[in-house]
């Protein structure tokens, strides 16, 4: 399969260039799962929630449900924004009879809960292949960590036999509660590159997940295979982290800190935005879901400290006014920790 | 004190431009009523919520409750929008123990929900006596329509009595169990302009009301006498019903709609959504808290039926990429009803 995928490419070639259109992906929405769960539960009433990516495919999925189920069954979706398993919509979850999570494997096992993971069916060897380029060749270090995201978890065991049948010792770990895979990495959580490698190879698509894998490992070399978009690559995490430094130090003249806790489902740290509050007669507590600039307006603090998603922070942090640090950047710029204590923000635990 | 006032102004004063800057406004937080709370409820935790032209003002509230109250009490904001009694933070009063809703009147009474309402402490008797001269001489047209905000319902007696002293029949009532008050509007609901009058003195801020109002009561004439911008006009419904029939129209080529049900607690019409969607089946149920442009991108429908908040619809309806309708003018969009019969959508009961 990977040797026939890869004699197609040519010179010039755009699914080599990362130009070219993503690879089209079906996706099985595990329907009859579905149809099932409202049988046993004799249940009136189905909630649907997708990610931001996948909103698009929600009318087609009720179509197909709405063939599927009695006529006196309400399919309804979520329209609020979702971006991780750690953002169930609890309106939802609590109203509906049946609610259905899709593209995200499990945060936490429940019986509220049908998860759908959508796995992609891409094929991930070809641009296994072209990795190798990018890694040390096995007889100078043979170890390699290995990991992915939900999406393409189905092809994990592939993808390590793959690399032991090219010599490598792949090093992989589950990483801690909060994922459900071995091997497995969320945007927020990189426990599983916890391995005794020197480099990791990410075989998954876009360079969300990657770049916080370098950030919090700042000492492996992280090399991305991207099956998605074709390319490889090699995380940088450079202008990240200027970025990171230039908050810091402009939130280091705040007088009046705003401390968000964030109230979505998986996203709650309350020890850590009490102790703050705590500590600093400064510093205000807010809770909300969605963290954007605009809700932040208003308020007119001079720095914020975000307890909820991490990438909120270190990926939309630019996006907002006034500067947005990490509960441990926060740490930085009251002058209680040294500056190169900067490190990425992770999260762990559940709810 | 009216005459006082009046006196002050000369030709070229801003003040009736409706150019001048606001009236400085101080306001009644009741902060003894919150520290009462706290102390018969044993309180650890008070949650407070501000409408989003009251929110900079928190942090100095928040500064004076954490002198009042004892260390252990935990003080936190709401950073969620708020537009209205409609639009509770559920998640915020589930999980304190006192929770304060700022600058609206009561919905609905609850033993959860402590309402300040934050009267104005404007003087409205100066720019009512400029609206005399939009207004019928008595001797013409002796009946008048009165209503005004929660902000100023402090003052609606002095009003009323102002204009009867003036030779006119003050015609008032308390609209339906959705307003707290006699003669007070909301931006979705003008019951309390139900009454035998064609002319409708608003005294307010703003023009958001009364445009709801003249759109509502399109025979009347509504006259704005507007204390916190120093300026009278009338309001002009032209400029928002030609968008209107705009939205219908270009809706009316639609193939599949986006059915919004709102999630608030307030804003809620389950039938009236679950209506649409069971006798079409090119309807699609999605629901949401916040109905954004941005939300509702990913989806792709033509275009929404917004069974929530009216207003979004109206004042914000041009922002969304599709047509976005109210739930009678859906109805015109899809032929079940003419064209004329279109009308302002409003909103009744609480919750």
């Amino acid at each position: 399969m990977s040797q026939e995928s890869e004699s197609e490419y040519t010179e010039g070639d755009l699914r080599n260039t990362g130009m070219s259109l993503k690879h089209d992906r079906t996706w099985d929405y595990e329907l009859d799962r579905i149809v099932e769960a409202v049988e046993e539960r004799d249940a009136t009433t189905v909630g649907l929630q997708f990610p931001e990516g996948l909103k698009r495919r929600a009318p087609r999925v009720v179509d197909d449900l709405r063939d599927l189920l009695p006529d006196e069954v309400n399919v309804m979706t979520s329209g609020k924004p979702c971006y991780g398993a750690c953002d169930l919509d609890t309106y939802m979850m609590r109203r509906t009879d049946v609610f259905v999570h899709f593209g995200h494997s499990p945060m936490k096992e429940s019986e509220k809960i049908l998860y759908v993971p959508l796995f992609s069916n891409v094929d991930v060897l070809p641009i296994m292949e072209e990795s190798l380029e990018e890694l040390a060749d096995p007889d100078d270090d043979e170890n390699v960590g290995l990991v992915t995201t939900a999406q393409h978890m189905n092809k994990f065991d592939e993808m390590r036999t793959w690399l032991e049948e090219r010599g490598y010792t792949v090093e992989t770990r589950r990483g801690d509660e909060r994922l459900t895979h071995e091997g497995q990495v969320l945007g927020c959580n990189y426990a599983s590159a916890d391995v005794d490698a020197d480099q990791i190879l990410y075989v998954g698509g876009g360079k969300f997940h990657p770049l916080g894998l370098a950030m919090e490992h700042p000492e492996k070399k992280v090399v991305i295979a991207d099956p998605v978009n074709n390319v490889v690559t090699i995380a940088d995490t450079e202008q990240f982290m200027k970025q990171r430094y230039a908050s810091v130090h402009k939130a280091m003249d705040a007088e009046e800190w705003g401390v968000i806790f964030c109230t979505k489902i998986g996203q709650g740290r309350w020890e850590t935005a009490e102790e703050i509050v705590a500590e600093n007669d400064n510093a205000y507590l807010i809770t909300m879901d969605e963290v954007t600039p605009d809700r932040l307006t208003n308020f007119g603090f001079d720095a914020y400290v975000n307890t909820g998603c991490p990438r909120i922070t270190t990926d939309d942090g630019p996006q907002f006014k006034q500067p947005m640090l990490t509960p441990g950047e926060y740490k930085i710029a009251i002058g209680e920790e040294p500056l190169d204590s900067l490190e990425f923000d992770t999260f762990h635990g559940t709810w």
